[in-house]
């Protein structure tokens, strides 16, 4: 007999001590350990690909699984079955709660990898036991970053937050869910003060400009957006920005502290965000005021090493400052409620966590106001102060959901973007994680702990060009105003999908762009080209009903059907990936382009009149289910081929079809269109 | 009451008359109709995405559905599944069978269209109802179609038959599928002769020296062979020749005629194959004596229009010539039969169906000998006559397996490629389609009326270079014994699997291999790369077991998943593409350097070392599984590969995987290798 001495380890907040698989003893086909929930504690949420049991053995908890809670003690027994996510509470106030596991892989994975050389026809495995993640058909509020209006907008800004929503308000507009993208310009930021400084105007004459430049460059590039919102416009605005602090203040979770303030004794002022610059104290990479688009991190602009006045470019003092501040650690465990039910790309998660573990900072959310630029803080003694652009975003995506109310006529309560029945999903660059991810959750959890603060997150990288950083200074950008003026947007949106920055830093280059669209949507073109010429020859241009099917004609259809899965779930928030979903798109033509070079050749065979009825629906069907996936991306093609496949009402009336259709026989079809003018 | 009288029309070999829906009057659900099948026929193979039932009105019929029979009156009732094959055969000598069909599109298809904008969480549809065909497990034997040994090997060549076969069987052989490719020259080819005539030398030394050099070129391309046959070598050649041809003429199937054949009058000899050329009567396009490259269709010489001799470019005259002949046209139902139960390529069955509908020529299986050379026809009255190399395509592949079942050790029964049991699958190219396709069935056909002539054909167009024709004698060409001993193979192959000529005529161009094989595979070298190093970073380079998961992960493994099913798919015969394969493996590496870009940040949080195991891997399961779905195509890479994953057994030995399966934890990886050396 064996024997050795269980070791503790924690895991998950819970103390797990394993005891199978036993190593260098015996290897089970399960695993399984004793684990330990501390009194009033829950281990943590996560998931798995094993199946999992629990029996419980001392104490009495709560298990939550896919959101349903129910208590269980030692006469239950407990089944997840893979890929649920689960916790398990321990009631008890003084008592632990013990349990043991036992976990194994789904047999039906090891006999699928054993099925092979049986000598019989052996049957495919079913596809995929992992089912797609549930979608949301819920009201939707897209929100993207507020611009800052002291600049026109470039290729960079575009590909990321602004082209996300819209084309994932439009993915979800097709499937008729309520959806509105909601974006805006900050007025009140610190570099549109600045740049008025700067060039001698005024932050309002700066901010109304460029915001305009801004709306512009949004129709040039086809970006929709159903409310725009500007604090100098808006009549709510200032209205619950004070009452979010005067909630804060009164609850005790905002206060005004003195602390050491950058302060330049050659411009005689103090120094935030757009004023000051130095080294970023978390990442060493040199940073602006409040934030660092390095490493993501916030800075208090005291703790940046060798900082210096971006006026003078003289180093400044640290003189001490009353402001109001937020002291965010007090709300680690709800932000960390709050981020459990989330969804966020990996990179900002694994932010989020690392400053959650380094322990939350105390966030200023006043600074000296500019000639009275901003919203005046109403904390007595700060009479002098505005609230920081940081502070408002939060604020502000209650006064998008209150004006979109409005003018759509929305009940009270479906204009809480606390309530979790309005689904909010934030588009927004990487540098803002820190502000979207955890300051706001953090602020609206302090004035209102029981309610849901939005959840659903999707952020992005840089976008360079030719491989440098955009950067408006050095003129190293490209305008889209200008650019869009003269290159058709299907193009460069469906470009800026493929190379778009999802996970990591990529790069716009003009040869390249233009040898892409040429090779990829070039290809579109010829299909659809070739498919109304075979349709014309054989059926005058007349849509058929499919007549016999071959086995290659079969597998066709099922291999379209499993793009169109796959094409939704790349444009789900939770999957979100505009560069997968473009390159779907582009093996799917090529899929067809091979199938319809074999298919034409029914057209010599008099007797195959209805195989070849079968393929033309089937291609048919698939430029159907083209026009419908590529809506989001490319809306002017889409348009295009929609009335070419001779349909009445709209693409958009007519909506997602979750299973490829067929185009109505006797339909007139023509496709003979230039859909793209490529350049060069 | 709305009346109509029924107008009957023919459809798969019975009379329908239509009754629902009614144009203009009613649009029903379901589609019906009368049937009649005459006394003893039979309708034809097909299927539909449509379910279908019968009723039998009047008689007693055979229903036949995927393979299984089953007899049916008007007391049965008969449910069709969608995308079943059925046939319905009147038993009756003298009676009509009358019976009512009724046929729907599955419900299940409308619902789920209409499955949106419902306000709630809505799931996601079952991924394709349609499953994928299943898969053949038998003992196989790939055979390609000879090469003529008159010259070597070039690019052309490579990418359609052989580069295939290669890598099915690889395919096969990784399923652990007893598979053997069978390969040869095709000695006695008149275009040998042709080419020592003008050389000066024998057509033994021709074909000796041409087949060795396209055996080297075999091995610099890593194109595997089981056997290569030559007819000089074998001693059983001759012999199931010369009794494939007694059981022809015994049965009465091949007869001595005479017919018009044409003669030069200054070389002084009959003209036939590679002795003649001139304009294809079927097409107008140029073409040799035989078989036409342009239609597919054959020619007997005597009907070229304009021909000319190939050795004085003088036009030949006709001479009546007794020679043997096989009229196929009394083969044609049971070729129907034949072709309805083959596997093969739309342009391929088209053409097939075409030269039935315009009635089966009669092809000589005899020319005038040269010096001896070729099997002689046992026929008295032709002693100065050999069988034709097209003749010969059909025993020689049961001598084959014949050779290939005395070096393995096989049963008699399993050396019989008419049994069923061993699976020939033919590789050719456009040009061998009506040999391969009709005439070797027809033969077998005529001489073991009740066998089954192998019935997997895969066939492939022609490659070109810089968009022109292969060309020996103008030397446009690149050949592949030099060309591959100074680039990689893997590259080669990869490249010429994702532009090969599988439907269409496709071009090889240098510029564009380098281009991409350089963007291409230098991304998978990359990911690689990345991998290896998180690896070593996090937990010294050491294979990790999944701990946690996010929803992110969960949805990596589902479509790893569903790639490794859709690769399976593009090897399998019946919808071969090899074009699609490539590409499905370089969207797979996308996808999961995309996916590693995002995951890296795990590294950043001590608390989610679980969910980074998790990534890693997934990654890990994606770089194994890359090894095993790229092995046919790059057999280098993937055994580098799969060694670098750190497994002792061989890539081959484990075999393939229908699920991603996990690299074992505790396995030391060490993924930095260079696998692709590439050009310029």
């Amino acid at each position: 007999v064996l024997v050795r001495k269980l070791t503790t380890i924690p895991s998950a907040d819970i103390r797990m001590s394993y005891l199978y698989p036993w190593d260098g003893v015996v290897h089970t086909p399960f695993g399984s350990a004793w684990g330990v929930v501390a009194p009033g504690q829950t281990s943590r949420h996560h998931m798995h690909h094993e199946a999992e049991t629990f029996f419980i053995a001392r104490g009495r908890g709560l298990v939550t699984s896919n959101g349903e809670a129910r208590e269980v003690d030692s006469e239950t027994v407990i089944y997840f079955p893979p890929f649920t996510t689960h916790t398990l509470t321990n009631l008890s106030d003084t008592e632990d709660l013990l349990f043991l596991t036992v976990w194994w892989e789904d047999p039906a994975l090891h006999r699928s990898r054993l099925g092979v050389g049986d000598g019989a026809a052996a049957t495919v495995p079913e596809t995929s036991a992992i089912p797609a993640a549930p979608r949301s058909r819920q009201r939707t509020l897209v929100i993207t970053a507020p611009l800052t209006p002291n600049g026109d907008l470039h290729l960079g800004h575009l590909s990321g937050p602004y082209l996300g929503a819209d084309i994932y308000t439009r993915y979800l507009r097709l499937r008729h869910v309520e959806a509105n993208h909601a974006t805006g310009a900050d007025d009140y930021q610190s570099y549109v003060v600045f740049n008025a400084d700067r060039t001698g105007s005024t932050p309002a004459q700066v901010a109304a400009h460029h915001a305009e430049e801004v709306r512009a460059s949004f129709r040039a590039a086809e970006i929709a957006y159903d409310q725009f919102l500007r604090a100098e416009e808006s009549q709510h605005y200032a209205k619950v920005m004070t009452n979010l602090v005067r909630r804060l203040v009164e609850a005790g979770h905002a206060e005004v502290q003195e602390a050491p303030c950058p302060y330049c004794e050659h411009c005689e002022r103090f120094l935030f965000e757009a004023y000051v610059s130095g080294t970023c104290p978390h990442c060493g990479e040199g940073t602006g005021g409040s934030m660092c688009e390095g490493c993501g991190r916030p800075n208090e602009g005291f703790d940046l090493i060798d900082p210096v006045c971006n006026r003078c470019r003289r180093p400044p003092v640290l003189r001490p400052l009353p402001r109001l501040f937020f002291p965010m650690a007090r709300h680690a465990e709800a932000l960390r409620e709050h981020l459990a039910r989330a969804s966020m790309p990996t990179r900002l998660r694994a932010l989020c966590e690392r400053i959650l573990a380094d322990g939350l900072p105390t966030i200023a959310l006043s600074r000296i106001a500019d000639g009275g630029w901003g919203i005046p803080v109403p904390v007595p003694g700060l009479e002098d102060q505005v609230l920081t652009t940081w502070f408002e975003l939060g604020p502000a995506m209650m006064v998008q959901a209150e004006l979109l109310g409005e003018s759509h006529g929305w009940r009270a309560e479906d204009r809480d973007i606390l309530s979790g029945d309005l689904r909010v999903v934030n588009f927004f660059g990487f540098d803002n994680s820190f502000f979207y991810a955890l300051l706001v959750p953090a602020l609206f959890l302090a004035a209102w702990p029981d309610r849901l603060p939005p959840a659903t997150f999707v952020s992005n990288e840089f976008y360079r060009l030719d491989g440098l950083k955009f950067s408006t200074s050095r003129n190293h950008a490209i305008w889209v105003g200008e650019y869009l003026s003269r290159t058709p947007p299907d193009l460069v949106r469906f470009y800026l999908c493929l190379t778009r920055p999802e996970r990591e830093q990529t790069s716009f280059t003009e040869s390249e762009f233009r040898e892409t669209v040429r090779r990829e949507l070039g290809l579109w073109q010829t299909w659809l080209h070739q498919l109304g010429g075979r349709l014309r020859r054989s059926f005058d241009g007349i849509a058929q009903e499919p007549g016999f099917w071959t086995p290659e004609q079969r597998d066709f259809y099922r291999e379209l059907q499993v793009t169109v899965e796959e094409v939704a779930q790349a444009y789900e928030p939770e999957t979100f990936s505009l560069r997968r979903a473009a390159r779907l798109l582009c093996e799917m033509v090529r899929r067809a382009y091979d199938f319809g070079n074999g298919e034409v050749h029914w057209e010599t065979v008099e007797r195959r009149r209805n195989e070849l009825r079968t393929s033309l629906a089937l291609e048919l069907a698939a430029a159907r289910a083209l026009s419908l996936l590529a809506a989001p991306i490319l809306p002017r093609f889409s348009t295009e081929l929609w009335r070419g496949l001779g349909n009445e009402t709209s693409l958009q009336e007519n909506g997602w079809e979750e299973v490829p259709a067929w185009v109505p026989p006797n339909t007139r079809i023509d496709l003979d269109r230039e859909y793209f003018a490529f350049p060069g």
